[in-house]
């Protein structure tokens, strides 16, 4: 039998703004074998996810970049194959650093979590019960600080970190109002998310969002720009601002300008804290069984957005930068 | 006998920047008399503090802002001179909320600490032991939260709350930067204030102070501005960044753009939170007491730049901000 063929979705060129299908090829070459310490690992749900940008530049500090030349850093879901790891069966579903390709050999620091509950959904393991879940979970909850009766305001409140938050601070009894791109998601926040007030930000100013409203106790931010320079001047005392992402920001080389925003921090006495989930891995098993129950209790719901074949992934980041996807979006692979 | 006079430096024009000399006026009228519950203070030292600013203006949201047309809303220590209040004997030394004036006419809410030990120094009470070292002390601890080794960055590094935080780094056993406006300033930082290195902010490249050196862990910062961006662009992951003032921002109405900052505090962890220090009220007399203890031992040494007369006040702010004051900036009434 002639051994099996491994797709992979390269990285051509070093994007300087959002990940476009032109940096990416997809190239074949024989799936690769396992040596001592090592797992092979079929890949079925490819996840897509905005940190990917940052991942194929060279701009961040949590990550060494994407190579030229080389598989696009991922995460994904799948199923070990063949294994020469006495502690990772074959069988055995996990979530971890697999590129988007068809096979990945990886070893056990490549694992991120350990999916024992298949039947929750094997996708969710990318999603709501991966990085994006456990953001929220953790950043929330450690960033955030809730409480009760206070006023929590999102933004990408429909996507797959947002959408998590808005459901966890309601639990939490809090108010919340959802900021995202679309007339349709902003009724799904409220509809599906339970947000008490969500709004298309591309058609509503944002200053009538906050006229009359009580002061936003917590900003959990996924964009920046424009829409958190108005938020931060909402801000209650004491308020936090949690920040996620910073999606709006089409090019950070030459970095943009925008308005001053220390005078807000000072007077307002902001706590604005920055978070990366991969400084928090030791929590991720955990969390995620946390998360488990809270999604088979019907605590949380989420959306998925799932292309399928290889030959969409290197479009996908572009379509989740343009809003295009509704919930988390993957590429299966089957 | 008739009663004593009462000169008054009374807010005559809300200043959008920086106060000058002719946002204010002194006139005289009889001296006021305490009713029940009140007791008359005849005031020693003036401050003059850069937070007069917006006290002066309506940008804050911690204090209401002055009243055009009445005497301007000051710090000041100052001696009970006729009381009206069991608690309070004449004879007893206080600093407080006593306004640019001769004397004041104030209840027991005024009083931030009282002062048992005049012998230290009166105007120590209104500098190094009142906000300033308060803030320094406070702030550098709560937001701060050195570790030995850590390298601690310092805007206005020779003033009244940075010269304090300075000493209170090098004795937690950080390594210590000062940024401060002159030659003159830069070598006090070394050779009085024990910083590690300092420098001329006006004749120095900045990113020449951060090239080859360890990372920031610690920010603190009473600019913003320029000095604020570059600073950010050099803190360690999980840096505490802590806003303690905007110097150097001459006017917040329009206020003022600058390099988006979204994006290092998310890729850094940063945590940026600002102080005010009258949220700590309850800690004055304890925290004021510790300072007194440093004081005494030498730990921490502090500048004064003292004029006399009254008629010195109503420049005095400018002159701060032109930082052509050398260690904390009073005016003695005698």
């Amino acid at each position: 039998m002639p051994p099996a063929r491994n797709r992979r979705v390269i990285l051509k060129s070093r994007p300087l703004a959002i990940p476009q299908a032109g940096d990416f090829e997809i190239t074949e070459t024989d799936c690769p074998e396992p040596e001592d310490g090592q797992f092979l690992v079929r890949n079925i749900y490819l996840s897509v996810d905005p940190a990917q940008r940052g991942w194929a530049s060279t701009g961040t500090n949590y990550r060494a970049a994407a190579v030229l030349g080389e598989t696009m850093v991922a995460l994904a879901v799948g199923v070990i194959t063949k294994t020469r790891h006495a502690a990772y069966a074959a069988g055995t579903y996990v979530y971890g650093w697999l590129g988007w390709q068809d096979y990945a050999v990886i070893g056990p620091s490549d694992v991120l979590t350990h999916i024992r509950n298949p039947s929750v959904g094997l996708s969710a393991y990318a999603g709501v019960l991966g990085i994006n879940g456990l953001t929220a979970y953790l950043a929330f909850n450690s960033l955030g600080r809730p409480a009760a009766g206070q006023t929590v305001l999102v933004s990408t409140a429909a996507g797959a970190v947002g959408s998590v938050v808005g459901q966890l601070a309601k639990s939490a009894g809090c108010n919340t109002i959802g900021l995202t791109g679309s007339d349709e998601k902003a009724a799904r926040c409220v509809a599906r998310f339970g947000y008490d007030r969500a709004y298309n930000y591309h058609t509503t100013a944002l200053e009538s969002v906050f006229a009359g409203a009580k002061p936003v106790d917590i900003f959990f931010d996924n964009t920046g720009g424009s829409i958190l320079d108005i938020a931060l001047r909402h801000m209650a005392v004491g308020g936090r601002v949690v920040q996620c992402g910073t999606a709006s920001i089409p090019n950070w080389s030459p970095g943009p300008t925008g308005l001053r925003n220390e005078r807000e921090v000072l007077t307002r006495r902001l706590c604005w804290g920055g978070f990366v989930i991969f400084d928090h891995i030791a929590k991720f098993e955990a969390t995620m069984r946390l998360l488990e129950v809270k999604l088979q209790d019907g605590e949380i719901v989420f959306d998925e957005d799932i292309d399928e074949g290889i030959e969409r992934a290197p479009s996908a980041l572009a379509r989740v930068y343009n809003g295009e996807n509704r919930g988390k979006k993957l590429v299966f692979l089957g």
